[in-house]
């Protein structure tokens, strides 16, 4: 069966996909809107017409002759075309969208779009006076959509819970107590790693990270790094958020954000590789196949591999700082006279367990990850109230991270996830670390001149290798099976921690 | 009949018309970002997301449905209710608009919406290249659609032509015929306005529009303009783009965008101003008919009305310029040294004959507009092939301004219209000029303080007697009804000829 053959019903299904990919691509659009440029005035409205987008992809989506295209498409090709062709794949995860969506009633879909974007306002709000009470409202109000949405999409009676059902949205498979068997032996491996270095004789100097620099200058900085690992300026934009993130329509306008403060120009580094990661991934997916899922990231948890990659195995690496040391006179001027790449490549990995997730070092990053898996599933399971959430949230960073936490500013209303309505998302940034990675090892594996690249500032060769490994199967293969494929290892926490363990105990005289 | 008693049948239009008003603002938000935001990757794709929301607004217009409740909610209510009751109105412009939707074909609205967002990639490029042979095949195949277009809409087959059915989607019931009958004899007492000036003994003074003004200061100068005339930043924002232009998405969401040359400040100043007025219509609009004709603004020579006043009326005042002129140095330092209210007045009132619209001064504006005129209509009547469109503007605007264009970027490629499908549109600049005028003598007779409060910064009296006499009645009223109601007169030439007279003629010693 060639392509010139394709059932008429698959045509049918082309151009369904591709009408509903514009319509995605119209929200994700208003989306980044509303964190970057919308006025104040336009916060009500704003949450309308996301609500009405959200009910419109919805109905789409449900449409019946959908079902019946899906139906005549797999009778005429099933057999005919090996499993893993893009038509197969399409196919299949058209099925897997619409199952789901058929699922949720359209009226939960536009409730969800329609609270979610105001709650997101209102976090914003109450994350800067430290307001938990102005949130709590709204927080309840999504947990109990989420346990609706929970019951309408089902879960595994027998040993499964609500967040199962939530997290299978971004994480094909994915269960509480999958990831439980993964985060107990790493809690506890990350937590001595974390206490022999906070023990060590020597910690690396922050002298960069304490220097004011002038915003524009850090903008700059970011730009340059941004285009330098391979961000196609032509096929997106930089802007400015509280919470940095990646967003836009599609492979050709995509748009990540980061963020500037006085001093920790290496947090606007660090943000803005990871969103590059995000978008590198965005912008690397196949043109032929735009609109279709064959043309989609697999899964979050990959999403998330691509960003913390270059954010870390790339921009805290040795050579990394070996290349962009010398540079940094061009941004900072005299500022940064006398700091070599030995003492930024120590700076960029300092650890010191805080209370702030986005700002964790990577020994430290997964247990803040951990917390919120662990409250979000109680919260789910009626265990844990809205109400006791701060308590139990500055209990966790006690036992767990053994800082106290100040106020909520800093605790439980730190992330934006909650209020966007998403829950069963945290763990994917975890599974992400973890094949971040798992791809690393095989990457030097395969081309083992990799790293040596970075000092020379050439990044294209990595960057090449996602694209032909990850980026071209679009949603080929979950994240479990690319891995395997990849690496020829299933995911588990041993790359992440011999990584961490050969560059961080060194740096620390360990 | 009170509000609580109205008709099922109006509460179902209700609802739909706002459904109808989210997504009319979601693509009012895609237009805005293409125009200032969207990197050059989403061109294609922006295209058929405008497309796709055309369609589907187009689709929600004409649903059977909305038919069957405007006839019941018509029975219910006629008699019952005043004419111009809100809900009236409503009615009246629900079925108004939706017997034009119905006479289009979806298909033409989703391949005229794609077609313009393409073609404004491609005008702005052929624009900046002053290469109209790029442009042309957009123009023509805009110019087919257009036909098409007027084709379905219908007009009068004794006496009209294709450009009427296309100017009433602006301007209700505006003809070619009322046009020109308007515009002969204004064409010729123009001419005789400039040449006088033109030949004057006493020329003003441009001394502060050569200076070199850096941009940043240029812009915290408009900014403050804006705040200043009343534009509201917590419901809007103002941003930069090729050609200025007011756009968003409802009255807590009003952006508005203008341009920075290296000298010029006073281009800039007008372009701000005058999109201020566009926005304080907008903003101005009430609340409580949000998503209802009675939230709508009237016409575009109403909405053009506003932006001039405030531009020209206002902006290009002696009063204003006495308030004005003390503040310049806080924005532009030494630089304004000497420069006094008098010689700033002249400097914003030169007259000079020149080939670019928006460049264009007061006396010689309009004579632009009816070149514009006098073209689309001969294309669209077919008497004048797109080929030949440089060479007969050239010709006109030697023959009716003196001057001799240089090229197509400064010719017939200078304004956006056309590539936008906006045909039918000039001539409502030239009544929002006449109406200016008119409104601006009602205000002078009902506040005879308004414009000695220039001269103090006090700008809030003329918007509220704006707010009330225009802004707050929605769609209540058509452009010719509106000005009889509140100036007492007919729309004609006058007002603006004794305008202009009287202020331009002393400040050239005649």
């Amino acid at each position: 069966m060639s392509p010139t053959t394709l059932p008429a019903a698959y045509d049918s299904l082309l151009a369904h996909s591709r009408q509903r990919k514009f319509l995605e691509g119209t929200a994700a659009i208003l989306s980044w809107d509303q964190e970057t440029m919308m006025p104040p005035g336009g916060v009500e409205f704003r949450g309308d017409q996301l609500a009405q987008l959200a009910a419109l992809g919805h109905r789409m989506t449900v449409e019946p002759q959908v079902g019946e295209w899906l139906d005549r498409a797999d009778q005429a090709m099933a057999g005919r075309l090996p499993e893993d062709a893009p038509e197969r794949v399409n196919l299949r995860e058209w099925r897997r969208d619409r199952e789901k969506a058929m699922k949720l009633p359209e009226s939960l879909v536009e409730e969800l779009a329609k609270v979610t974007s105001v709650a997101q306002h209102e976090w914003a709000e109450a994350r800067r006076h430290s307001d938990f009470a102005r949130f709590r409202p709204w927080l309840e109000k999504i947990l109990e959509l989420n346990r609706r949405k929970a019951e309408c999409l089902g879960w595994n009676r027998a040993g499964g819970e609500p967040w199962d059902a939530l997290a299978d949205l971004y994480e094909k498979g994915m269960t509480a107590t999958q990831v439980e068997a993964v985060f107990t032996p790493l809690e506890r491996r990350l937590k001595d790693l974390v206490a022999r270095i906070v023990g060590a004789p020597r910690r690396p100097g922050d002298r960069f990270d304490r220097l004011e620099l002038p915003e524009a200058q850090q903008e700059a900085f970011v730009r340059f790094a941004a285009r330098a690992i391979g961000f196609d300026f032509e096929r997106g934009r930089l802007d400015r958020s509280t919470h940095p993130f990646c967003g836009g329509s599609h492979r050709g306008d995509v748009r990540i954000t980061t963020r500037f403060k006085p001093s920790l120009a290496l947090d606007a580094l660090g943000s803005t590789m990871h969103e590059c990661g995000h978008a590198i991934y965005e912008q690397g997916l196949p043109a032929e196949h735009l609109g279709t899922p064959m043309g989609e990231a697999t899964s979050l948890a990959v999403h998330e591999s691509q960003s913390r990659l270059w954010e870390n195995q790339v921009g805290r690496s040795r050579e990394f700082w070996q290349w962009m040391t010398p540079r940094l006179r061009e941004f900072f001027g005299a500022a940064v006279d006398g700091i070599d790449a030995e003492e930024m490549h120590g700076c960029a990995n300092r650890v010191s367990p805080g209370f702030i997730r986005v700002e964790a070092d990577e020994a430290t990053y997964n247990l803040h990850v951990m917390i919120r898996f662990d409250l979000e599933r109680r919260m789910l399971r009626g265990d844990l109230a809205v109400a006791d959430l701060p308590a139990a949230w500055n209990a966790r960073y006690q036992n767990l991270l053994g800082v106290t936490v100040p106020d909520d500013r800093r605790g439980c209303l730190q992330d934006v996830h909650w209020s966007m309505g998403a829950m069963g998302y945290f763990p994917t940034y975890t599974l992400g670390n973890l094949i971040a990675a798992g791809l690393f090892e095989a990457v030097k594996r395969d081309l083992p001149e990799v790293p040596a690249m970075f000092a020379r500032g050439e990044f294209a060769p990595l960057r090449e290798w996602l694209h032909a490994k990850v980026h071209a199967h679009g949603r080929r293969h979950d994240a479990a099976t690319l891995h395997r494929l990849v690496t020829g290892r299933e995911v588990s926490a041993d790359p992440l921690l011999r990584y961490l363990e050969g560059k961080l105990l060194p740096l620390h005289g360990l």
